[in-house]
């Protein structure tokens, strides 16, 4: 499946979350990561994540979607491995 | 159609992007929206975020789904208005 994840953790965790999530998926922006995952390698982040957070504080969001084809993905600015769209 | 906007933009910019984004879109996270938006509503917020933002350094990533039902959605941490899943 395709996964896109979003975290925002108190400063003293933001070092190991992002380590985390870059161990699964591709990092897109400061707190941002997308990729491709199976059920159980995202069932093991998930199991990571809530080890790692405060649950009271801290909070992860990840979007599971079938397949990356059905996403239509504009990228406005700064220029990584996004396809930049110009209005 | 369902979109998921996430921004990442310098220091000057954050508050006036996340206004404009806050306008469109529901906040589920400091720099994360979402929200159903209609074909040209999407295209006056991209217009918008192309003339605010420095598109040299900052970035908004849209991404645009046909529907919010083929999205499943994980929540781990902080409870607000998402399901909070415990694994």
């Amino acid at each position: 499946m395709y996964v896109i994840a979003a975290y925002d953790v108190s400063v003293e965790r933001i070092t190991k979350v992002h380590a985390l999530l870059g161990q699964y998926l591709h990092r897109k922006q400061n707190s941002l990561f997308e990729g491709e995952l199976t059920k159980s390698k995202l069932e093991e982040l998930k199991i990571k994540l809530e080890n790692m957070i405060d649950l009271g504080t801290d909070k992860v969001i990840i979007y599971c979607l079938p397949s990356i084809s059905i996403l239509d993905k504009i990228c406005i600015g700064q220029q990584s491995d996004e396809k930049m769209m110009i209005m």
